[in-house]
């Protein structure tokens, strides 16, 4: 249950203005909130068709050599006979493909490689060789960047899961590239430490995959950006060289800040082996309200406010509208947690040193926003079960959707006052075009969610089938009113081989050209992550 | 008067436990506590020796056209006749000069563009012409990155200085990159917003030198380097080209992140002629306290316990040893603010939403820091005025130091437990070698001041007289020291003439030459602030 003393304390003050108190019910069972859990069931099925046979127009660049039986026996000079997957089609399934089915690739080789060292010697083989590597962390990305699209090799850095060491005065932690983010908030946890991001897939990504990929996830409104949090990495470059960039300092200006370069380039110059990373103690006090809401004006406000009021200890604000939550009840049965539903929700997370103050803070927050009527409910968690079950419910939609027959994935950023016009926007122009809204649509809903603290929204269309002419309706459609809105094509997600061909609506052609440039500059053999990120055209 | 209920209260429940109560008497006044003031003379002085006679060593290459008549006729066409200085020594003597007057060039002209147009077609000619430039902001730097070294033309950035936009949900605001740091902060304060950056120098430098040299200052414990707050540049390339990654969203994952190259690369690689930056909300309730100590190792367990006692509200931990105090009082005459003196200070600053909270959570780790013997005396700042002048004593060392006859400064980052240990071996090194400790020695004192929260030491050695012999006791020996103990040579001062050929202590091999390959790239006719940064040997 979650009443207890401090609601019912917090309901008879909002009593007293007349207004009803705040209802609660039971917390919200978990989905399964990892993604290690879909996983499983990813290896199941084989019925997932080749990227290339799905999204025709790819086409092999035969600059490419040919995987030979002599480069796997290489290789096995390097890693030894259990260093590498080569050849058996079960077994390469799960790197050959991503966990929500939508891309598949046709990779035949898989290297585990344990040290810097064997990296170095494979991408030197391969950079002299001419065979195209695709570097793989945990493989949870969302845009097809982490999986072969034909032959190249798989070079993945499971094997590389080591804790380097921890600076107890400082927070400073350096582990290897393929440590999962989860082992390492927990062994932080340990400390009184805590990794500076959190993302629904932690429990199978790589903290160098979360580099390579610049994530964001659901607290950089309170950590920032690993711009910021990293403070140095190793990667191999590809032609092996080892880039030694692994300052555990929070200041140091000596020359260009190379590694920079290396967060969000998705595996396309080079492989991080290891990381430097500034992690923040972990808050003696975390609390997790959920409001329910009548409009996106009132999400606004509500967010306004709570940078006012909650300030340094507002550690999340999330956000769903009510097409969320009704795809959660359809593939899970979650007890209700408040009496009514409402068109919208914000989860809000405080950590701070201080229980009580934040109790008081958080109290009289929740408290103006019902006398204010910005809120129309409201439920605070009252121990860590809780806490854990109103972040399952934000944390279950992108597993939900995962069930659906087909989902078309958009993740952008744009000024919060655009978020929620871009949603309805979109349910608009899909029923003006036909493809929605009818008995038989294709499009069977539009499902928003996001991080209304980054200006992040998570826009997902659901269907019963892939139709060419709803991906015509929405592409480039969608691109065009974020662009013309200041906005980016993907915030957190990244490019992949999903929106590289559209980086034009985010970037100028002074910008994509510098960006060929560089990738000309640290990769002339182009044998990294090949079809990927940038656009094919010049 | 520091003497307040407040404080009062502290010292009876201290009283209590044995402890003397907090000893308080008048505030610091203000030395003159910013840059701005000191530039004031600079100007009066004229015998400063020139860079190339002062250190021998610099040929001036060849391969840069020398200035004619024709190029300040062209210069005059895109300026007109009041946009440019040339020729007048006095005019030109504030651009030629550093404020230490450490530094000076021998530039004949000042170009002051007001528009990023104007930058570009200046650049564009200069590219063709292979004209050397400089590009300079407030010119407060400490290691001659600003100012020329030979006849190089100073682009002067003081005319670009508007504010273009400000989100008041976000908290992001755009300007211009000649904007006084000072200026952008007031005008936000009366947004309620505030500058994620603050350094003694605000009165004068511009947010443009601030994101070129990678500017960390007073508060990026708490919000963090620039790196991350940063969202986007507007930066004009060698030749002209203007790269527009004006970005003014909190997450865009669309291709290499360019614009971080640009933080703290000096100059030497493009003009920033535009700013986007993430601002955090000015804080309801600021605290300064004040503690004195009797070892550095009661500061770092000060600063421990800090981290988690004051944690989400901690904004500044600064340390400073006895003999900063007295270089202070050499030039100015403070007020006693505690009875005694003592080995050690710690000013600790809060910011948070509350002010009875952050007063209960200050006075709960003052008193701890007493009862546990940590801390000897400690004072806290009253109201605002106060407050100016604990900030003021801090601040006011460079400027102290300013008025010796001779300065050797240094700026490094290593682990914290071997901040003081590097300061201590220098002492007893420059004993051993003769030039300190005895009447007539050089060197007068060794004083050290920074940033413990981030491992950073201003370590400056006064002396009577510049002397060979002092400087080869010091360089190498110090940066080997640094590098002993994974140290940056220069944490947060930057390379420019003073640091660049001592790069190698602090990067590798492979490092450097892929700063050499990114400068070659991006200005291969390396007109940009030549002579700096990078060493010249390959």
């Amino acid at each position: 249950m979650f009443a207890a003393s401090r609601l019912r304390s917090l309901s008879s003050r909002l009593a007293l203005n007349s207004l009803k108190p705040l209802v609660v019910k039971t917390a919200v069972p978990a989905l399964s909130s990892r993604v290690t859990h879909i996983r499983q069931y990813a290896t199941k099925d084989k019925q997932v068709s080749y990227t290339v046979d799905k999204f025709p127009g790819y086409v092999r660049n035969e600059n490419y050599k040919e995987l030979t039986e002599q480069d796997v026996d290489h290789f096995r000079t390097i890693l030894g006979n259990n260093g590498l997957l080569y050849g058996n089609e079960d077994d390469l399934f799960p790197f050959n493909t991503d966990w929500m089915h939508k891309f598949r690739g046709k990779s035949q080789l898989v290297l585990k490689p344990k040290t810097t060292q064997q990296v170095s010697d494979i991408m030197k083989y391969c950079n002299d060789q001419k065979l195209a590597v695709v570097p793989q962390g945990g493989n949870t990305g969302l845009v097809g960047g982490s999986v072969p699209v034909f032959d190249e090799v798989v070079l993945s850095l499971q094997g590389m899961n080591k804790i380097r060491g921890f600076d107890n005065v400082s927070g400073i932690l350096t582990a290897d590239a393929g440590c999962v983010l989860e082992v390492l908030d927990n062994w932080l946890g340990e400390k009184g430490y805590m990794m500076p991001l959190d993302l629904g897939a932690k429990g199978s990504c790589h903290i160098g995959g979360n580099i390579a990929t610049n994530a964001g996830g659901l607290r950089l409104l309170r950590y920032g950006s690993l711009h910021g949090t990293v403070l140095g990495l190793e990667v191999v470059l590809p032609d092996g060289t080892i880039l030694d960039n692994m300052s555990t300092l929070r200041k140091d200006n000596t020359g260009y800040d190379l590694k920079q370069l290396f967060i969000g380039s998705e595996g396309t110059i080079g492989v991080i082996t290891g990381v430097s990373i500034l992690t923040p103690h972990r808050s003696k006090a975390v609390n997790v309200a959920l409001l329910g809401l009548n409009s996106f004006e009132d999400v606004q406000k509500a967010f306004k406010q709570s940078r006012i009021e909650l300030s340094e200890i507002l550690s999340a604000f999330e956000f769903w509208d009510t097409n969320a939550l009704q795809m959660f009840k359809k593939h899970a049965t979650p007890k209700d947690v408040m009496e009514k539903e409402y068109p919208f929700y914000v989860l809000i997370e405080t950590s701070g040193s201080n229980k009580d103050h934040d109790d008081e803070k958080l109290n009289t927050y929740l408290e103006n926003m019902m006398v204010d009527g910005v809120a129309e409910d409201g439920v605070v968690a009252q121990d860590e079960t809780q806490i854990r079950g109103l972040w399952s419910l934000r944390e279950g939609f992108t597993e939900a959707l995962g069930k659906e027959p087909a989902v078309y994935k958009y993740d952008i950023s744009m000024p919060v006052p655009k978020l929620y016009e871009c949603v309805e926007d979109m349910r608009q122009h899909l029923r003006d075009g036909g493809v929605f809204g009818q008995e038989d649509s294709p499009v069977t809903d539009v499902v928003a969610y996001g991080h209304v603290g980054d200006g992040n929204l998570h826009l997902n269309i659901a269907a019963s089938r892939l139709e060419s002419r709803v991906s015509a309706l929405i592409e480039p459609y969608l691109f065009e009113w974020v662009a013309n809105h200041q906005g980016s094509i993907s915030a957190e997600h990244g490019l992949g081989v999903a929106k590289n061909e559209f980086l034009g609506y985010s970037k100028s052609p002074v910008m994509i050209k510098m960006m060929k440039t560089m990738k000309n500059m640290l990769d002339p053999n182009a044998i990294m992550n090949p079809y990927k990120y940038l656009p094919s055209s010049p």
